[in-house]
């Protein structure tokens, strides 16, 4: 079983904490990624070595639950594994936990699609070097992921932007598209701060849906939960990254990430 | 001599190159800042120890210069020494170096200053612990970081702002102040993708002068050299951040940082 799991330390530095002295939740998905990358190397399944292949892996949505956001300084691991392998998808899931005194901190799952490079299609997973990815699969009675599976973002048509932002040379990753942290960061720097100083992020979901390139706009759409909590916060927002607001094709700009926040 | 040197390794990340696979330049600054802490706390002079006796450094100037920029995957390691410690500032440099092959990319200085937390005061770094900081110097003699040192920015009176943003809760850290890598990322966004497919920075200077908090805007005044590249792109790019302008103090916003930005 352990060969089927990779761990994957990582230490929370100084400048990747908010003002709370908490793990930024971008930095965190990204140490997800970097696990999730340093689990498919080990087994044969990297993007770099499918690059070779013309097949890469893309992102396709993240759930990250946290009792508590590791603070400033604490020693981290990750364990990632694969709980399933369909045609076109696979999910990976994650645990988060303290490595000195094992207290977890919470869970993430994650669904991916194997697209190739040259026709931008997804692949068959199933069918790709001899269905070997089914070796890696840890079922959940093997391995527990107690969070709830991704569920649809749906917003009501009424919803308003309530910002429209410009991306720049820090947005985009090696492949000329906007970086699926980022959109984390300028999600959540649409809250204010007295949101953060009196509530944490209890759970985080995100789709991405298309991709969006330097230069683009991006319009974000947001609907606040009608459920609140004792100070009148409301409990979650669903919302919506839009990109090009404007042009003709769509008029309210063209869907690209859809996402919800829950508090706590 | 080396128990006079920290050695910072670290791996460039996936999400930490740019479109070009380089190494982000903030990013660069971030794993120079953690060496710094690392050589600062192994030496009894860390942030945690000192917040304990109420001081704590403050960055007052950071120049790289780079032959080139790391790779996506390259291992990479930082050495890093005090030159000099006069009464207010202290002088600490760095040599980047890629850990497989013995390549130098290139060199950093930077200058601090000990703070008291209580007055927000400058405090003099001689008579702190007897004068302890003295045993780490490295002077030039000793080991040489063959970069220029600091220069002041001096722009025209004529110059015009070229872009306004306001901040939120990604660019502010633990102290509640705009984060000085986030500076970084916000002042390289002012150049188009075209600068960065053709040209790499050669070398890059901030001075940090006063703090921002979330919620400030910061205005960016540019100013481009008049020596061209062949294709007609400025060498250099002289800049300042000011913040909250239009306030009756300061109508063209209160100065908090001044940079150059040279390319090559």
């Amino acid at each position: 079983m352990m060969d089927k799991i990779e761990t994957y330390h990582f230490m929370v530095e100084p400048f990747h904490v908010d003002f709370t002295g908490h793990l930024f939740l971008g930095v965190l998905g990204n140490h997800l990624l970097n696990a999730a990358g340093r689990h498919s190397h080990n087994r044969g399944w990297g993007i770099d070595q499918l690059n070779q292949t013309h097949f890469t892996w893309v992102l396709s949505r993240l759930s990250i639950e946290l009792d508590q956001m590791p603070e400033q300084y604490a020693e981290v691991e990750v364990e990632t594994w694969v709980e399933s392998v369909m045609k076109l998808f696979t999910e990976r899931n994650f645990l988060i936990r303290n490595s000195k005194d094992g207290r977890i901190y919470g869970y993430a799952r994650s669904i991916w699609a194997m697209i190739d490079t040259a026709t931008r299609q997804p692949s068959d997973l199933l069918a790709l070097k001899d269905g070997d990815i089914l070796r890696y699969v840890l079922t959940p009675d093997e391995k527990q992921c107690p969070i709830a599976k991704h569920r649809p973002v749906r917003l009501s048509a009424a919803v308003q932007p309530v910002r429209t932002i410009d991306t720049y040379y820090s947005d985009v990753d090696i492949n000329g598209h906007i970086n699926s942290v980022k959109y984390i960061e300028h999600i959540l720097d649409l809250f204010p701060q007295s949101q953060f100083e009196r509530h944490a992020i209890r759970r985080f979901e995100i789709a991405y849906k298309a991709e969006a390139y330097m230069g683009d706009t991006l319009t974000f759409v947001t609907e606040p939960s009608t459920d609140t909590l004792p100070d009148r916060t409301p409990v979650s927002t669903q919302l919506e990254i839009r990109k090009n607001a404007g042009s003709e094709a769509h008029p309210q700009g063209e869907p690209i990430v859809a996402a919800k926040v829950v508090w706590e």
